[in-house]
């Protein structure tokens, strides 16, 4: 006998969990398109070159690999690799088909990707994300559209603590470089400034010395990030952390800092407003950014609910020219696992499968049954017919257990007469109704 | 530089082939809600055991392979595999998770699969299915109901064409063990004999005779083809078919023949009705039918839109014992592309992607811009932003390309007065509306 589990860190989706995920969808589909981005969908599978690379050293290896096809799969070959994220190939899209696109390509692409990741709690294998991202544009309009439809589709959903935290690819290049942090160290370093406010200044002290060696003073980038720690949360915190950015790196941080300040002004007059917290330690794993970079954080999750920023570069890796982008992704796992242990779907979301549910009375009426449930049909009504001439009772308990509001009984008087009998499974009240009038019947109750 | 290609036999979907197939889409989920059919969802990768040996020789071969992770890496060992149609991760999923569902399962899946097939004009190696399955009951109502689901949709789709072929899987093994072919060559003997319409009798006669070799006359078999091929395409034939196989089978094949009698019956109170054609040549390739056998023709394909049947005792293979079951699987891209050569699509299918353009007045006109595209998008219209301020004429004119209606414009005069002025790019009139009145405007315009 077959083992009967889904691989190891994937999912089956039974009909409730396909509808919380599909009313998510829903939403997130509508308010994407209120911001004119497009549908677009690719390819499971991508040539092995075209994401071997693209994620860094660690990236590289959660990338699930495909066979090469006949005498070769002996060899172990690899041709092909599962779709890593949804950025890569839309760079690609863009560099094959740009004749075919606008000037201001903005897409939506919602679609499953693949991490050989250990899996862990709220950690798949097979994970959904739900990307936008807008191509053909420096303005940081842009990034300010980016921050509006994320924060647009969480406050639809019923979000209500959120925030999307804010920084610069230059900003955090420049305010290392100042600090006297070889580039080498960028990343490791940053690693480390982020834990503060979870582990403390004494463990982040010494791991970024010890990173560092005897060659650098950590004391300078130590200081910055204390003084910005312990800046106040209010309203005030943005303005104030734009302050230390100017003191600190004088005129050489100017451009990445005057950009902040404007995408903070943009974002106000938009669904982000009050979101937006500038956070000089956000970092951000993937290697392809070149500008803002965006995360969204909520208070009763360790990881994002997304993120996102502008990445100049990647398309011309494709394209030979660069294109701008920018883009963010939102984690529909992550979304859905948080709405979950806050119980913020409506109660209709996981729902019934049909409105009514055709009894059989005798193998004898096969036929009226099927008769009836599509005249019901093509009315609209939903309807589940009991495929087996069971005895009724066994039928109507059945048709409770799985929440059906009503059910439909031609014996042989109601056959005779033309009528059906409609009992209200819910009130237990029957009523007799003419065959042609039952779809009418039942939709005028269920619209009650 | 980078390939852009997809990988062989894979396609990208840009915006209007996304909006063409999410059209078929909606219209099979809404049919498939109305049979009572629930969604359900399945990784695109299985393990490997899962899936080999499900398929037949010609399958196995065809199974996209995962490498393993880590050391084993290297060896070109595969422990995962792509999902190859819907059906086995079903048959899984209902023996995993059997506590969870209801006495008669009624699933709809609409996911990907991977098949390593040569690529060729309509056949892709990623493609759609569209399954509707139903677990738990022998009764005919569930073949019957599986025939009317699909003429429901492919009705709703606009085809007035179709036609449902029907077999038995048992009529089939009767028919050709009563002609004295050795169950070793039913398979092979069938291909044949299904080409007769095409490549004639001749053909057909020497390609089963040197099948048969000398042990076996196929005078019988080959007789019995003849004769039901010259029977008339009109209504009686079904009963005529039904009336040679009596002949033909006598009490041996009372079984399967009175099945499909009774299903001939069941399909003509249904949407199916009048689309049932029996016909004793179709075979349809996977092993793992037991009973009838579907297939969906229309005239200009040689291939088929769809197919299914009864297989009582494929999750057997998972759960140790029999569960009864039957589904029929649409071809989501052979239906597209037939729909597509027959320009069945509505206009509106392949839709622009915003109601409303909001201009870029000048640079400083960013925050107002913004504002106003909340304040529409909060009263539910599509609406792009314009990112640069380019001169107005070339915003006009990109508003255009795209088919957006209207474009809107904040000059200094308007932001003075607080109106907006919106044009109407069909008609070439412009008016001036209040700030807060935009929204209503255009709505009402957009619904004319």
């Amino acid at each position: 006998m077959m083992g009967t589990q889904p691989a190891r860190g994937m999912r089956d989706f039974l009909p409730d969990d396909v509808r919380r995920r599909e009313y998510v969808v829903r939403i997130v589909r509508e308010v994407y398109d209120r911001y004119g981005f497009e549908p677009l969908e690719t390819p499971a599978v991508e040539n092995i070159d075209t994401l071997v690379g693209r994620y860094g050293e660690e990236g590289n290896k959660l990338i699930f690999k495909i066979l090469k096809r006949g005498e070769h799969e002996a060899s172990g070959q690899a041709d092909l690799a599962l779709r890593y994220d949804l950025t890569v190939p839309l760079a690609r899209v863009v560099a094959e088909h740009q004749a075919a696109l606008p000037k201001f390509f903005k897409r939506y692409q919602i679609q499953p990707v693949w991490r050989a990741e250990r899996p862990a709690r709220g950690r798949f294998r097979e994970f959904y994300q739900c990307d936008i991202d807008a191509i053909g544009s420096r303005s940081l309009m842009v990034e300010a559209e980016m921050c509006a439809a994320a924060s647009d589709v969480l406050s639809r959903l019923g979000f209500r603590d959120f925030t999307i935290r804010l920084n610069h690819r230059a900003l955090l290049a420049a305010m290392l470089r100042q600090a006297g942090i070889p580039e080498s160290k960028h990343a490791s370093v940053l690693v480390e400034l982020d834990k503060l406010d979870k582990v403390g200044e004494g463990t982040v002290r010494t791991a970024v010395a010890e990173l560092l060696g005897s060659v650098v003073p950590s004391d300078q980038i130590m200081a910055l990030f204390l003084r910005l720690g312990a800046l106040p949360a209010d309203s005030s915190r943005n303005d104030k952390v734009l302050g230390e950015m100017r003191a600190f790196l004088g005129e050489s941080g100017s451009a990445p800092v005057n950009e902040l300040a404007s995408l903070l002004q943009l974002t106000a007059s938009t669904p982000a407003a009050g979101r937006v917290r500038l956070d000089p330690s956000l970092a951000r794993g993937l290697s392809y950014y070149t500008g803002a970079i965006m995360e969204i954080a909520v208070p009763d999750l360790a990881g994002s609910l997304g993120g996102g920023g502008r990445y100049d570069n990647l398309i011309g890796t494709f394209l030979g020219r660069d294109i701008p982008a920018c883009g963010f992704s939102l984690g529909l796992e992550r979304i859905l696992f948080v709405m979950e242990e806050r119980k913020m779907f409506p109660d209709a979301v996981a729902g019934r499968n049909a409105d009514v549910m055709v009894t059989l009375w005798n193998d004898g009426s096969q036929t009226d049954a099927l008769a009836l449930a599509t005249s019901l049909r093509s009315a609209g009504v939903r309807v589940e017919v009991y495929p087996e001439a069971d005895k009724l009772g066994k039928q109507f308990k059945y048709a409770s257990s799985r929440g059906i509001p009503f059910v439909t009984v031609v014996g042989d008087d109601e056959k005779a007469a033309g009528t059906v009998s409609v009992k209200d499974l819910r009130s237990g009240t029957q009523e007799t109704v003419l065959n042609a009038d039952v779809a009418d019947f039942v939709s005028k109750r269920l619209a009650l």
